[in-house]
């Protein structure tokens, strides 16, 4: 299966033509949509809805992420390979958080032109460089064909584990379309705390429910971080909050 | 097969999860979105989405509706079975025209956690408990072990069936993304009518193209409903109608 | 394979319908969307995206096309067989680049109401014809049993192909969703050449990279037309371009 994550969007056409090139290459290989609404040229963005997602899908999926300001740049392409999945992206950061979380098994630039288009523009590798390498991937093409090793690090902690009684300073790594943001404040049980950003506090609740229409809330959301948001209104706006916001956690 | 229908947008990544939860218990099974662009929360719009798409289906479609502001809360899950059908959605309403429109086989509340994920979050459900029941049920488990037996009440008349010369009250119960507005007026054969709505009459006509760029229209829909739209333009916006707004049709 | 091109959006549930006739008909079949957030009507926007996209598809890909001004009036529907591919669309311009890039083999225009739903509405073609003709060509019927056999022209030269040392004049064909501008300027190889529009003037560069974020940049787009951005801007606004506006091309 393959797995597509772009910031390209709905009309112009783009993903079709990625999703043409791969049938053309490998037919019916099932491909599932992860997003093409990423925020244009948000890696940020991208990161997280990749993380946040990539865990359920079945084993040997092949996730294709081209979220791309740098294409026809010197920039690289990267192939990483964990236990259960294959990434491509551009080597800017997109995958931090995939290679954060996983074992890294194997790693390659991608540049072997054998499995490019005939054809690269300048403007489109998704198209002439990203879906062919994944087709031919899913055709059953050895890893190690498609480029030259590479050794990527780990990138230094991201989530701030909370366990005890204790202050905690996080950040806000996501906002989703509703305006709710998302901290790096990982906990493995609901217990007693207090939330506090840009000088509001809020007690840490279990769900949306528990508060009342217009009132902040912070529970622990379905990717097992903290998260901020008001009952049926905009977090993000109503804190004028960003990527990078700074967070309390108070531990009780 | 199975049909998604939700509010979740296309940038979170949230519909993938739930496809690739699906995928990892039923590898293969096909999936055609509904739409995951209902107005956040908004029942009303969902479950005319959803009545006037179902009949369309190929029989054995198991539909997945995840329009859920009570997500957490102890509002039930309920799963219906009518001849061609099954429905899984929250019980909030989502299924009204649905229970109205067919005959029930079998109603049950969703309870078995054996076709839940191990872990169910507050937030969602449709990742944790709706995808993988739709996908044990496209695998083939027995409606009946979901849960435990639940009577469901058609709901009183929604439609108002126009025949004869008359004069006859409705609403707005639809409003698609053009501002075109549908009434809940069905007529079986086209006849001489006059439409007024907020003080504006206007004929029976049988296409936009009957009417000039700008003027108000008045035809049967695509769903046999009578519905009101400008041609090139926006009734909702120009009439300031909303979900409930009254009409009158008067047969000539 | 089938491939999609509407402007029917994702809210109401339009394309879902479409998909669900199309898998009645022909189960298993798989289908591409390669967009329905074609600006409502825009015929222009619509046949450059099919241009662009269709010859990344698959041999025997049918495109079914459903961006229809008309329907209900008495436009007609038509169906087109090139080498490799099946078009079908309503005859509105739609199929106007398709034509002129590619060998007709055959044409129809689509009557045969044997291949149609039994009740035929007068606002959702795309449901009732067009989706219900591609499942049935898409499960062997013989194209010619669409309908009655029909000439079209092929339109005169849309783009201006660049050679030698001279001036061109062309114009915007095609607008992206970021403000991108899309010219009919054709070259084979990139060259020094200076771009005028709007009076503004700006080098032909290679891609985005090539300048700082704000500035324009001219370069040989993805389609091989040359296209006018701003670096994370957008060039349709700060220009005031529309489709047609003119633009000068010397190569020096």
């Amino acid at each position: 299966m393959i797995a597509m994550l772009t910031d390209f969007g709905a009309r112009d056409g783009y993903v079709a033509v990625m999703k043409a090139v791969i049938s053309t290459i490998c037919p019916g290989i099932p491909v599932i949509d992860i997003s093409h609404d990423i925020s244009p040229q948000n890696i940020a963005e991208a990161k997280f809805v990749l993380w946040s997602a990539c865990r359920y899908f079945p084993s040997d999926t092949i996730f294709v992420c081209v979220v791309d300001p740098g294409v026809g740049t010197e920039r690289k392409i990267i192939a990483l390979k964990t236990k259960h999945h294959i990434f491509l992206a551009p080597d800017n950061g997109l995958l931090d958080l995939v290679l954060h979380e996983y074992d890294i098994e194997n790693g390659v630039e991608v540049t072997n032109k054998k499995y490019f288009l005939k054809h690269i523009s300048h403007t489109f590798h998704g198209r002439d460089i990203f879906s062919p390498v994944a087709a031919h991937l899913a055709s059953g093409i050895q890893f190690n064909s498609l480029g030259t090793p590479v050794k990527l690090k780990k990138p230094k902690e991201i989530f701030v584990t909370v366990s005890g009684k204790d202050g905690y300073y996080g950040n806000i790594i996501y906002i989703d379309r509703f305006g709710n943001l998302v901290t790096n404040f990982k906990v493995e049980n609901l217990r007693a705390a207090e939330l506090k950003i840009k000088n509001v506090a809020m007690p840490l609740n279990t769900t949306y429910g528990d508060v009342n229409e217009g009132e902040f809330v912070a529970y622990t959301g379905s990717s097992g971080l903290i998260e901020i948001a008001i009952r049926n209104g905009n977090a993000r706006q109503v804190l004028n909050a960003d990527y990078g916001t700074g967070a309390e956690l108070i531990i009780k």
